[in-house]
């Protein structure tokens, strides 16, 4: 499946759902909730900020952007912080920066691979250890760049997810530990994506950034699209190491950053700057954002594994990635699916369940794995959304009953081999 | 001069301006002029926009920029029209779409090679013919497209500038025609960088578009950073061909589009479906800034002239591109000036005006070129930016007499022969 059918695919979605047709909303990783009225205001009162500013970041944002860090154990200059018109336009910049091909994790968001090949390179994907993605299994990385370089490719970098999209999983300290050092090894450069962090469902308590075991060779970036639901709102950050390399990945990303968009939209840096600043209010926020995910998530996630999926328990974000490997012989025989493009189609036109196939996120198109956003579930408007996350029990909002409802109806089916009573009409 | 070295340049005038040294900035494309109110009033209303939308375009964004271009004799149906976060992306994104090396007019737009480049293509520099610039010289194309096609290159397209930034001109429609007609002949794609069209002063009477001559091959690309002045809320949106190819290139687009930048800021977006629907409020708000721009134009040009250089009559805009190339002997004499680099130097260094040197712009170093930028004459405060909109004698304003005074001061030191009893101290 290309970029541009996941992007079909997330539009034919929408356009069931215009149609009045009831289709569950699982593929598209927004974060589904309202924006809250302090940045509202705040945007509101910066709105006749017209210049284009500096490329890299107004100073207020630079400085908040390097607090927010600061605090989590990277000690951040405002000089190493450059702003963009979304995070993903920064990752843009850092691979075309770096330069070279890239070590992805498999799976791992659709627009890595992308990126890189816009760029004329080519990912070298490399497998993630079972139950934890984002990071590739450090056994297999060593290998796969033994035989890419045997080959004469140009290994140059390396982009880690923490907390992962499309898994929902968040990679332990030992783990990332010997990625590290592995990069170290082979003069890797990391790019750590962390534009879920503030979403990990345990909180800060325990999480270790690839920019603390590496820090000479890391670039972090992040944004306000997840944590505080801004996607739309467009801006996100990078964090370039403080070193040699990463001065020259610095000024290189300036020049591509002045190129390709001037600057971020100067009314937005300036509610990122209150946002960085993370103010009690905008803090709590937060929490509960990742209480109502949290709790979706391992509902969702319930009803995949009453389906006979095999989920990896969620730990951050708002997405999941079921496996239906071990059903492989009664969905071919039951369906006649054989790759996990088949079972996203399935579930689509036979059930009315949106979601995306593993293959888009590189994974290996036999794998019978699914990526599950749940977001989009906390309702259709934003009085339902504010209510879902005030809920102390979302679970029991009619729109989420009714969501878990029609999953627990047809997930069974799929693996169900004994004849059904209720199949749902197509 | 490369690229980050004319965004260094911008950035030493503010730094020198900020510690209190009076620098006459003529060096930034800035439309220095105030956010009308009724735009801030949409994008506050807007504010709680936090989806990410599709990557083209929201719905009424896309009606509204096809009614504007409709209304141009550019008939537009709202699927060709594609929105990004700036028309400089937009830019880069067709560029890309497109593939291959780029003619660009000599003198052009910094960003155009800088983009051609970095997507590893190498331009075509064709020189402008005299008097006017943003599009090749026909003659001299077919010259260079011979030569270029029997090195083995691969030309694929063009960009044209109307009105032009660097020399605020506007190429005629017999000029316009032939080059399009070589666009034909040789089958390259037309892109078409319509960003200054309502700040033509004459207006849109006389006027012609690439797109109206060659419509099956011209893209066209504007936004609302120039005639609106919201340069920092970064909105640009591209009009791609009814055709085949048009189509194609869409496409494509779109894809990068997905990858690079997901969609332009959606409060902004609602904010431009106002604008580019031309309520009279901003038409009105458009046809008094065009009226600024010209005035505090010939008035500039003027003090260059009474200086010797030679200035085609600024036509849109807000640039001016005096030449000083009559005045080699006298400016290689008294100042060692022997490029237009030099002599942009000596009038920061020495005069304290802050002008670009055509080299940045792809012009013969030898060229005695220099690139102004009238806007930043304004004002410094949205004050006086505001009472410069409504003066009926701009010149009177201090702070535009005295910018005027400043360079009747100095320009004329820099060709003048005989002795002067006031050369401003270094």
């Amino acid at each position: 499946m290309s970029v541009s059918a996941t992007l079909a695919a997330n539009e034919t979605i929408i356009r069931r759902r215009e149609a009045g047709e009831y289709v569950l909303p699982l593929a598209f990783g927004e974060a589904g909730l309202p924006v809250h009225p302090e940045l509202i205001e705040v945007l509101s009162r910066h709105a006749g900020r017209n210049g284009y500013g500096p490329v890299s970041a107004i100073p207020s944002l630079a400085e908040a952007a390097a607090g927010y860090w600061s605090r989590r154990r990277l000690p951040t200059e405002p000089g190493n912080v450059i702003a963009g018109p979304g995070s993903k336009p920064l990752l843009y910049g850092l691979m075309a920066a770096i330069g070279g091909d890239m070590v992805l994790p498999q799976p791992s968001w659709v627009s890595y691979a992308a990126q890189c090949q816009m760029l004329g390179g080519t990912p070298l994907y490399v497998p993630t250890p079972t139950g934890v993605g984002g990071v590739p299994d450090p056994d297999v990385l060593e290998r796969h760049l033994d035989h890419a370089r045997a080959a004469g490719r140009k290994i140059t970098g390396m982009v880690l997810t923490l907390p992962d999209n499309p898994t929902g999983t968040v990679a332990d300290p030992d783990l990332l530990g010997r990625v590290c050092e592995l990069a170290r090894q082979w003069d890797l450069f990391i790019i750590s994506d962390e534009i879920y962090r503030d979403l990990r469902f345990a909180g800060e308590a325990g999480f270790v950034s690839p920019a603390e075991l590496a820090p000479e060779r890391t670039a972090v970036t992040t944004g306000i699209s997840k944590n505080l639901a801004l996607g739309g709102w467009r801006l996100g950050v990078s964090r370039l190491p403080d070193s040699p390399q990463g001065n020259e990945i610095r000024d290189r990303l300036l020049t591509i950053g002045s190129e390709i968009w001037s600057s971020a939209p100067q009314p937005v840096q300036h509610a990122a700057a209150f946002a960085f600043n993370e103010p009690p209010v905008l803090r709590e926020r937060i929490q509960e954002s990742v209480r109502l995910h949290a709790e979706v998530a391992h509902l969702v996630a319930a009803q995949f594994r009453a389906a006979g999926a095999t989920v990896p328990t969620p730990q951050g974000g708002f997405y999941l990635y079921p496996d239906f490997s071990d059903h492989r012989e009664v969905l071919e025989a039951k369906w006649s699916v054989t790759t996990s493009a088949d079972l996203a189609a399935l579930l689509l036109d036979r059930f009315g369940v949106g979601v995306l196939p593993g293959s888009a996120f590189g994974d290996d198109p036999k794998a019978l794995k699914l990526r599950v956003a749940t977001s989009q579930l906390y309702g259709d408007t934003d009085e339902q959304r504010e209510a879902s996350l005030r809920s102390a029990f979302p679970a029991q909002l009619p729109w989420l009953r009714a969501a878990l409802g029609r999953l627990a109806e047809v997930l069974p089916e799929l693996t169900e081999t004994k004849p059904s009573l209720a199949v749902p009409s197509a």
